[in-house]
């Protein structure tokens, strides 16, 4: 029995789960919040249910990365460190350069680093972890899992923008996508809940929670994604604006009196449902204030209309759909959003049983028996995804 | 029988059209180029063919109206200006204030002026026309024809930017649209080609040029439309990018080490089907030279899944569609791009007969007798559609 770790490093996180394969079967998993920054917090959940949380100042994220592993061996999961044998890196920015998950070697490892242009929080603090692991876990393969792989392929008319040619040569000014592992996991999935190859199938995969992507599988190959360069298009998010007309980025800073940077912060970080709510970037926060407040309703109006709006146009794009998936956040626990858009889409034959939509965070399918798309619920599992990869390019 | 002007003007260019009404007859039109430039042109064209071109230096805007005047009365087109009943001017940008064409009154000339703000290069000009004609005409009734009213009363959910509310409050960011006046006369005429009311009609308009624009009308009324805060949004154009990621704005900056302005230059003139070709933003140059040049093939395909992308969209929103409608330039003439769009669009019922797409500039039904989606070219017309509202409002 291999135990593999797939480490997810964010900018002030690092959230891990450790695997044994090939079962599959998570062992533990945890947390460390408020790196470098007073009360740090470090998490674990152990597979019978135990917790353990410890609060220390200032965890820099070489510690918390050997405190993983030293709490692992104190709780008695690991008797030695050299029973894990493959680290997955999730990893935000592959560029064109990675059209798939890649086990790591100094140059791997140089190109990651390369490409912190296009994901400057996120590269070099996930490039740093596999440096870390790698002195830690010296026997343990280390394997690089790239949100972006899975649209590295996409055709050139859905990548390209219409701005002139050279920026994309010059500059790699290009739709690159986000979201990737977890959009794989789903159509994965998805084609396994059916009984139909991917490879068979047209599939419109809907990540919606906090950030949001929607994918279009074109007989299991990417065709196009709603994010873009960056994580910012696409539909409306919790605080990300989504598409806008790009001239609102210079109106905006002249009538604000901002700065460029500063305005696409406030696209990020301000806008979103959190912007037209001025309540709360949480649907279910808007859900229950929505009979009152007029801002929240059109915010979840206008999230739902996006989301409908891409459906329409990935269904014009495939020439029609085999199936609809829900996954993440919203998409597995939003039980009332699933189906305000799926009566929307009623025209496409979308349609939703509201009994078997009765559920949250659980795998199914949801549309009636008979219908022409099949509508699913599909929680997302990017860890898996990535431990998964380390066994398929390891072993 | 009342002669009614159309006026059209732009930064560097007065085109002009005068109509006897009710007949609807064209009696003369005309167009002066490079206004307030060496070498300004004065073109008219009379009803039986008759030409006359006048070259004279630096022709002032004033100076511009009041020769299509006197040299009306000269070619014996009128025997006295008082002929003249009514004009009509288009107007780029009528906010939120005008849902409807509107009589010029002191208050309305004001308010054109106001908005200035958006549409810097349009509205000032047209406001002084507005001025100079009055004082040219004072028995001629004004209208201001606003290219925007169309989409006045869309709702919110489609008009709004999920950006934080108070923009939208405080400086009016939300989605105008334009190419109102178009949408609205091709509406109006494919509900009379199809013998229904256009309140009973679920239609996408493709107003299809140099500069690009898709609308979406629902039982008569507009529900979205591609355009958005200023004309750059929405789908790829001849030197227009159309909807991109917004971070883009600021990565190209940054790279470009240019100003905001400068940027948004760039998407508006030097992106779009000139940007991906290197070559023309004419589709007729791309059609020609896409055998032998990938960048000309790959600007026209990206156009073409623009396009597509749209109308999914659009049917998604509306709930499915009765009729798909080309326009302008392109769309009128576009014989192979009709085609390629409607092969693409095959899943919703949208067919093209290819003998009766063999047309150019014809106002005809194009999809096979019995299809469940009408596809018709309609020539537009807007100078018509501003003299109709000219009469509508003043008689």
């Amino acid at each position: 029995m291999a135990k593999v770790l797939a480490i997810n490093a964010g900018s002030s996180t690092l959230k891990w789960k450790l695997f044994s394969m090939p079962e599959e079967q998570v062992i533990a998993s945890g947390m460390v919040d408020r790196l470098n920054l007073p009360g740090s917090l470090f998490k674990v959940k152990l597979a019978n249910g135990e917790k353990f949380t410890e609060t220390q100042d200032n965890i820099t994220n070489k510690l918390a990365a050997a405190m993983v592993l030293t709490r692992l061996k104190s709780y008695g999961i690991l008797s030695h460190l050299s029973e894990i044998t493959g680290v997955g890196h999730r990893i935000v920015a592959g560029g064109e350069i990675f059209k798939d998950s890649a086990v790591i070697t100094p140059t791997v490892l140089r190109q990651i680093k390369a490409l912190k242009d296009y994901a400057p929080l996120h590269n070099p603090v996930q490039a740093y972890y596999i440096e870390v692991f790698t002195q830690l876990l010296p026997r343990a393969q280390q394997v690089a899992v790239f949100d972006t792989s899975l649209y590295a392929q996409m055709p050139a008319v859905n990548y390209m923008y219409s701005i002139p040619y050279s920026y994309y040569e010059k500059f790699g000014a290009r739709k690159y996508g986000a979201h990737g592992t977890s959009h794989r996991y789903v159509a994965m999935r998805t084609a396994e809940l059916l009984g139909k190859p991917l490879a068979d199938l047209k599939l419109i995969t809907l990540h919606l929670g906090s950030g949001s992507s929607i994918t279009a599988f074109d007989h299991g190959k990417a065709l196009d994604t709603s994010m873009g360069f960056t994580p910012l298009a696409g539909v409306m998010m919790g605080t990300r604006s989504g598409d806008i007309d790009a001239s609102l980025v210079a109106f905006l800073a002249e009538k604000l009196q901002k700065t460029m940077p500063e305005i696409i912060a406030i696209l990020n970080n301000k806008s979103g449902l959190l912007g037209i709510s001025e309540l709360s970037p949480d649907q279910r926060d808007l859900e229950q204030t929505q009979a009152d407040r007029p801002k929240s309703k059109l915010a979840l109006d206008m999230f739902v209309s996006r989301v409908v709006q891409y459906v329409g146009s990935y269904i014009a794009e495939l020439g029609g759909v085999d199936a609809i998936v829900f996954t993440a956040g919203s998409g597995e626990n939003g039980i009332e959003m699933r189906q305000t858009i799926a009566d929307k889409l009623a025209y496409f034959g979308i349609v939703i049983d509201p009994t078997k939509n009765d559920c949250r965070g659980k795998e199914r399918v949801v549309s009636p028996e008979g219908t022409p798309v099949q509508v699913l619920v599909v929680p997302t599992n990017e860890e898996l995804m990535i431990v998964r990869d380390v066994t398929r390019l390891t072993t």
